[in-house]
């Protein structure tokens, strides 16, 4: 059981939406629609990746990190690294 | 004619890959994959619409606001406005 | 004349208030203040200078690139790639 | 004792090669130097700050976050809860 399983349902729904959205750029695209509209449809689809990611993050801390911590060891010190290096991607 | 009108088979290629990659995130998620995994997923996705951003962004410079900027008056300054604020919503 | 002139009062003043919040957070590492602390300062040190660089790209827009597009010719070429170029390094 | 005690002298010298950096750059507009080259500098100083806070938010959850879980109960939630705040104010 992964750490998010209780928000499985509205992560499904958020990517779904996203997916859709995704779609919808495309048709833009094929009608020759304005840049700058597409432009910022493609940051309403990037802030809702990043809530999805935010929602992840925060699940995994919960769940993952917190469970490796509570056990010491070398887990924890991996589950950290992990965490760290996760977080650079999102920041870069 | 869009501006990015040159690119377009590009950008819905890309696109087509996003959303591929979105659906991906679905199966993911369906199959408890871990969330570190999922998180790796979405910054790709977050890398790879950047990049169809940048692309229009460009094309948009070049099409669009060179138009604008050469014909001066009030369009040209509406031209600017748009894109400052737009990439206001990518970097914000 | 940099495309920026009419704003360099306004430039200077924000960048000294940056100077000043990043002088802070110095104070704050040598006084072991908590970390979230430390980390909601850096981030507000981030939009300001963020705000720093939009006014900038802003500014150039107008000034640089609106005149080599207006000459056409190789600067103009020259004059989108360095705007692409530069938003990429705030977006990536 | 902070968490990020054994990064301090390492925090504090990126912090004043920050100031230093940020200096240069109000010199660089005192100067008028060209746009582009300005918002390269302020892209440096961007990323020089993402990498304090990414040692910040390691060296966090290392200690802080950590010692929280360990002892559980209401501290626990309230760690990361600010934990997710502070990572949504860098990723937003």
């Amino acid at each position: 059981m992964a750490s998010y399983s209780e928000q499985k349902e509205d992560l499904l729904l958020r990517l779904r939406r996203i997916e859709g959205q995704v779609r919808g750029i495309q048709r833009m695209i094929e009608q020759d629609k304005y840049c700058v509209d597409v432009l910022v449809q493609i940051s309403a689809v990037r802030s809702a990746l990043d809530s999805v990611g935010l929602i992840l993050l925060d699940q995994h801390t919960r769940g993952c990190v917190a469970r490796a911590l509570r056990d010491e060891g070398e887990q924890a010190e991996t589950a950290i690294a992990e965490l760290t290096d996760v977080m650079k991607r999102f920041i870069k």
